[in-house]
């Protein structure tokens, strides 16, 4: 299946740590807190665990969106994609 | 038509006017730089005119992400939604 991970992380070694899980979980970093990838049913279910762990200060908030191939294929992207180059470059903790 | 839009844009001003763009084609806030709502084709077309604008920065990227009326109600929540409420005390600026 396939998700996108948006986050809003107030603490900037929890936000790390969320990045670091999201990449585990076989996820590719699209925007600086947005992950977007295909997974299986099970690593759905830690992806929620994972983000139920790390989403805890008081205006912390993860929406996890699920998308069915058709909604997947018409995801526009403007602008400069997230690259892995661009993300060794930029400070995101 | 329901859509999500993320944005990942590094100039404060430029950032602060697309959330204001966003909010008036009737979009509702949903994370710090992430916005949700349902929209006419042609107003689909304005969003996407108005992204346009506004990603100019070297490394701004924006996702416009439609979803199906299955996905969108299968989004999952985890944490505290941004509310009108919190919206006032947060510098989004």
């Amino acid at each position: 299946m396939r998700v996108l991970v948006i986050y809003d992380i107030s603490d900037n070694d929890v936000r790390a740590k969320l990045a670091e899980d999201l990449k585990r979980l076989g996820l590719s970093r699209i925007q600086r807190s947005a992950f977007m990838g295909t997974i299986s049913p099970s690593v759905l279910k830690d992806l929620k665990r994972v983000c139920g762990m790390r989403a805890k200060g008081h205006d912390d908030v993860i929406h996890i969106v699920q998308l069915c191939d058709y909604d997947w294929r018409r995801v526009v992207v403007i602008g400069k994609p997230w690259s892995e180059g661009l993300e060794g470059d930029v400070v995101v903790v």
